[in-house]
């Protein structure tokens, strides 16, 4: 029953090797199908995609809509705009485009401007429809930028130290950002393959921490599961975790004071990435002026040790 | 005693048969009458409205303003507005009324200027108007995409499945969209039609779930009602429980890490929602690859099975 | 010391009567005096004050920046304005405050246009602040509309109700507006002057709820305090209590589904609101169609009842 | 094993003497080396800095990219720029760069307007480009002005005062801004110096307060600890104190009502700010009216007093 209860939502059947459940970005190894259309919002795909992709889309958007409304001024006739460059020097239809451009952006020069009922009614259509184009660029730009990101440095390696007169698991974290982080606290996962009526299954445990909150980020954070009894490494080795297809699930909450957000972080270890023997080297100094000085690389750096 | 302390604020008193508490949408069915007008506030009804609403609204609002300041332009003379087409071409109130937008959205095109201090003063109150209005509608349109939503979607059926040598009450939710939930916990209350001193009476009563937390949603979550002595619906069958009118209320929270904000989904069952007898069928599978495929639409499949 | 600890910063020295706590909207009866003028911060006092006063902040602003741009413009001389009207038909100052407000709203008709490598610089400067105006005056707007508030109705009258044998003071909410709360909580303080080593002193006490949450609020609640020998208002009459200046402190928050956001309410009843012998009517009544109907008038409404 | 769990991330290794840990302004001394440049993130800085930083940055990058668009139309041609002055009057580059500044900025003069298909597309490509920069600017300063800031002030000192029969540290916070804070909760921390196996090292010890929540702040709030048996404090003199290097961390968390956000407040007292035998004034009165009136100067008075 207890097993049960820890799944995170990965599923517990098990028909086949599982990659790393969690990416470094903290995304997923989950693709879905059969997603209903309903399901999509273009706000979210376009504060989310990358900044290639948003300015391709509004681009190409800001071409296609001028280009709808130049070859609707050339119909409505190039004699209603005024000031338009004769034919022979340019192609109406770029003509009509740049008429389009200096109306839908409210530029305005004025050097073409519009003439009759049908000609100036379109005009409104397209400056209102600017207006909104304008009005959601900014708020795109707005919605991409202020998206709260939570960017913590774990470090590359677990490490199985010599702890209290036994062994523990220790990794680090800091915090890649020069944001004010408060109040983090950890929850972390262990995923396990298992026999279940003979049937191989994946199990979730719960990694006891020693200590799951730190008020402050301001260097690292070391975290440490003590492998006793009560571990569900107790008596493993490195081979038989990676037999077992061992992962570490880590997540992270933590207050975010420039942006006074709660923010997340995600990670997951593979058994892979386990040093049997290491400690973690001291990741700052005071320096002579009283200044703690922290180096982020060191976050890293482990010395090798003896196991008891 | 702890019958009353679980109205979630329906009421008790019956008058009649009630319908679906909270539609699909999370709505509740509960009409509203003697609201105070000073309880209106239009930013809210302008974000919380369909889409079509909205730019109807907006659009109309433009158009009005635009018509007012037109007359007043026509009433400050068209002699004020330079290079205004000869009123045999076009209707006077057009001209101005063009001009009106230009000055509104700060086109300026400049074939229409105005000249005179009257009409320069009036094109300096619309500027400003003007300013504000796009202002208005860059924050509203930021203030509809950016209004955090749970999609969740909730199995089409409560099953009623053999667990742990007893029954359980058992649906699934997952995620409808893409972005990542965290921290989602559950509570789930019924509504049972019942007696209390000889006067129909309704009744709330939580529903205890197994477990009403996960960490993480990246594929469903099977919340589990175990019907024992203690489950309101105890050796109560299912036209019984139609008899009694009996709704199971859900509220789901949850921590949406791409707005980094808490969302909430509600939903409602009734009788007619159960069915006796069924279990779910595993709605993901690992790829060959090592990916987890999740379809969304085995959410709602079940395998009729036997109850013990 | 208990009674010291639910001081709620509003203090416990007497030094004359003390009128209504929190006001009606929520605001504090407290003047703060020798505010060092570092805590000023425009943007906070522009989304809090008055629509009124909002608007005539930012249109004074406009004003005088365009007029100090007129001046400056009249200094670098008018011929460097093309198409500017002969001083005969207009002030130049007004000439130049018309060409300054094209320029500094964008708007830019062009029959008026600037020349000269100064005046052309200045307009730069201008185009530039008038940007950063149009940007912060959209901030602005979006600030004051996206500011989160909890409009709950709180009934006129706290009532002293026949409650299982005994007495209790009940008090209703309703959600002023339609948007969806989830989630509320209470907390009630009360205070009351009394004789400390023979000073005046007041006093804060907790008065404790028979339930003190709801996971929802679609129609109303009502906040139950039982009057036992717990309660401080055990055994005292109503001039008592107004003798003693009694008041009661209400603090409730709240989940905002529509916008997301943790809202506050706060409150405080005098005991010249305090009706013996009263209950409240029932607030709403399931319709044929199945909906239930809540009258908001009805949230104040009650009848009058005998006390055991 | 309790002390090592309250290291707040600042560390217990002890190489120098350390200045005061956190700065007035709430930033920690902490110098953080080998950043990744990937941890760059613009817009936090661009939020974060200076207004003189951020107008400079942005004025530079307009002028920067208005200058680059002045070189391509002249490499595109005078000719195609009509209504340019004559290159004897005004030096090429300025005419084009002002043009470039009314295409950028969609003011849009038309007194120079652009011909021909290459200068034309260059305009297109500007006028994109100043969409997203005025967009780009809207949400810096919104972002700038709605960042959540706790402006908490802290006493000048820390007193000892009698308290109960014995002593206890105090210091008083209020708010600075007229903001509405409720639910403040308070943590502090000692650093104190010490021997660990002959080894200097840098102690944690949580400090208990007699009160670490209150539910509004509309004056002041003492925060208190007594100094008994379980105080690291206990028996120790200032110069004991001073030469262990002893520190007060403190952290308050409160919600700011006006902007719904949850604000964080930091702070840190050495041993020089101790002063042993004073209590804090009452730093309000009630006026005639029944109005609070609180002196904000007065938070930091204090009058000297015996101590036990």
């Amino acid at each position: 029953m207890a097993r049960q209860s820890l799944d995170p939502g990965l599923g517990e059947k098990l028909s086949g090797n599982l990659r790393r459940v969690i990416n470094n970005d903290g995304s997923y190894n989950v693709v879905r199908t059969n997603v209903p259309l309903s399901a999509f919002t273009p706000y979210t795909y376009l504060i989310s995609t990358t900044w290639g992709r948003f300015f391709s889309i509004i681009a190409i958007g800001f071409i296609v809509i001028n280009l709808v409304f130049a070859l609707i001024y050339l119909l409505c006739g190039l004699e209603n705009l005024h000031g338009v460059e004769p034919p022979t020097s340019m192609n109406p239809l770029l003509s009509t485009f740049y008429f389009s451009i200096h109306t839908f952006t409210t530029v305005g020069y004025g050097n073409i401007s519009p003439s009759g009922i049908l000609t100036n009614a379109v005009t409104i259509v397209e400056i209102f429809i600017g207006l909104l184009y304008v009005a959601l660029i900014t708020g795109l730009l707005y919605g991409r930028f202020s998206r709260p990101t939570a960017r913590l440095v774990y470090s590359k390696n677990m490490l199985i130290t010599p702890h209290n007169g036994g062994r523990a698991l220790m990794f680090r974290v800091a915090n890649l950002r020069d944001n004010i982080m408060m109040e983090l606290s950890a929850e972390v996962l262990c995923m396990i393959k298992t026999e279940d009526n003979n049937k191989p299954t994946r199990r979730y445990m719960k990694m006891e921490l020693e200590r799951n909150t730190v008020v402050m980020l301001p260097t690292s954070w070391t975290l440490v599961h003590r492998i006793n009894e009560d571990s569900p490494m107790f008596n493993l080795s490195i081979p038989e975790l990676k037999q077992m297809e061992f992962q570490v699930i880590i997540m992270i909450k933590g207050f975010d004071d420039t942006f006074s957000q709660t923010v997340h972080s995600r990670f997951s270890y593979t058994a892979d990435d386990i040093v049997e023997g290491g400690r973690f080297v001291i990741s700052y100094f005071t320096r002579e002026d009283g200044m703690i000085e922290f180096d982020m690389e060191r976050v890293h750096e482990f010395d090798r040790v003896e196991l008891p």
